[in-house]
């Protein structure tokens, strides 16, 4: 059989590494023969839970081509998310929890979606229906995924479905999912260790919405006004990085995972900034705090390109 | 719970009307509230189907959006095959068995795709899934939606899952499935009673093949020969409605299903025939024969995609 790579997207979290160590798991022992790769390393939450459950950091790709010709992808279909070359290689499978998106194949392919909270989830459905035993390490890198995505089911992304995963994994990988879940996450939250640089590019994303380039990038804390201190110096980060790739807003998220509060700081064109007040209010000083908002994917993304979208018809 | 429409392309096919009533039967079993429509009358072949096992013709729609604000997609994703305000509704759930092209949306929805021959054999494995009996006339539809899509199952496109899904439906919709399916597809082959322009619209679909426009359309003959008498007026046709809707390409594919075997009756731009002929070898007085080649998804499109791409590099 032809070799396969499986991978998630850029700057890889804990859900596009660790689905797609398990997806690969699952996808040998139907008969592929496929090896998880990551378009990055892994942050100090994926690190943690990797090292937990035994696992070496997946091999890190920048190319694909060079060694495949056909690719699976989970957590991701955007190229813009994707491997730099991915035009070159066929995509034969997805599994993601993303809206679909510039995502576009010449040929029929597997493609499971689903808006549950992780794609771990969608792999554990997988599992009970091809009949495949999970073993106790891949329960365990699967459950972190999920509380990872779903900052340990508070999310409003969180679903009936990831509940059960999670209850379901802890069980087969041992371990109380709260207690485990509260020490993964506080984990990623280690700011200090790190550059300015490192913070906006730690878990970030790019968006084409109606024409504009939009990255949104988030953060993990425990104490939302100790990240603030580094404020000036992370906009004037954001400003070089917007001006030097050629965004037309950056966002970035700077979320309390015990509280479920976020600040967000922005930058970018006054038109662009003009569409995110239309959708998120009034910005103050390239600042405003969003309480109760978690999630890129479920509370700002959608907003956003529907506000870029009634931009151009206005 | 708020009604959602379900449906199938344009010029519907017997996959298109009998997996959209088969879906939303079972979808309003899960709690969902919807109508299976179609976006055109059904055709010769589905018109005997529905008869069969006991169905009216779904109700015809040409917007979508003056109903609902929700609609679940079935054999298809690309918008230009889609209903005309597409762009106006947003799509909750798709299961199609079609490359994915052109295909965005604002928020995760649910999705699957299996590159199998016909959409209701991944239906088939949902009810399974679901744990939902299949009632006796659906399965007809079902199977019929499968016979039609794999000729038989005598298509390239057709998989272990289609045979099996044929088995087991025919088994339960209690009918011989090789008779049942040589009288379908039958009931799909009188071309006497239809105009040159009915011909060509009565299975056809549009491609954006690298910014060209491409018409595909397919008629089922049991007999080549009898067809090709109506060659000149059948061009004659195609060339005014290319030049009405600005296609590039315009292929009549006229299968045989009895041997699997088609002609091809083609017309368009020099350079767009060209391209066709990289593809497909060359064409005489309009017309190339194609032996063994019955599926546009597997046999035409791919093919003629590639070529497309491959032009713009040249």
């Amino acid at each position: 059989m032809e070799k396969e790579l499986i991978f998630g997207h850029q700057n890889p979290d804990t859900d596009a590494i660790g689905t797609a160590i398990a997806y690969s798991y699952l996808q040998n022992k139907l008969g592929y023969n496929t090896e998880a790769v990551a378009l990055g390393n892994p942050n100090d939450e994926t690190a943690f839970a990797l090292k937990k459950f035994g696992f070496k950091a997946p091999r890190v790709i920048k190319t694909a081509a060079n060694e495949v010709n056909k690719v699976m992808l989970v957590d991701h279909n955007e190229p813009q998310q994707s491997v730099s070359d991915i035009e070159k290689v066929s995509v034969t499978h997805v599994i993601d929890h993303h809206r679909i998106m510039n995502f576009d194949t010449s040929s029929p392919l597997f493609y499971i979606a689903e808006p549950v909270g992780c794609t771990s989830t969608i792999l554990w459905k997988l599992y009970k229906h091809f009949n495949v035993q999970i073993p106790q390490n891949i329960a365990g890198i699967m459950l972190s995924a999920i509380i990872s995505d779903t900052l340990l089911l508070k999310s409003p992304t969180t679903t009936s479905d990831d509940r059960q995963a999670v209850e379901a994994l802890a069980s087969i990988a041992g371990v109380d999912y709260a207690e485990y879940g509260l020490e993964e996450l506080k984990a990623g939250t280690n700011i200090k260790s790190k550059s300015e640089e490192d913070l906006i590019n730690l878990d970030a994303k790019s968006f084409d919405l109606n024409g504009k380039a939009i990255r949104v990038a988030q953060i993990n804390v425990v104490d939302l006004s100790e990240a603030l201190t580094r404020k000036s110096a992370l906009l004037k980060t954001m400003e070089t990085t917007s001006s030097t790739d050629h965004y037309d807003l950056f966002m970035l998220l700077i979320t309390n995972v015990l509280d479920s509060d976020s600040v967000v700081l922005i930058c970018g064109s006054n038109e662009a900034k003009n569409v995110f007040e239309h959708a998120f209010g009034e910005v103050h000083d390239s600042q405003i705090s969003l309480p109760g908002i978690v999630s890129r994917k479920k509370q700002v993304v959608p907003q956003l390109t529907e506000a870029f979208n009634l931009e151009v018809n206005l």
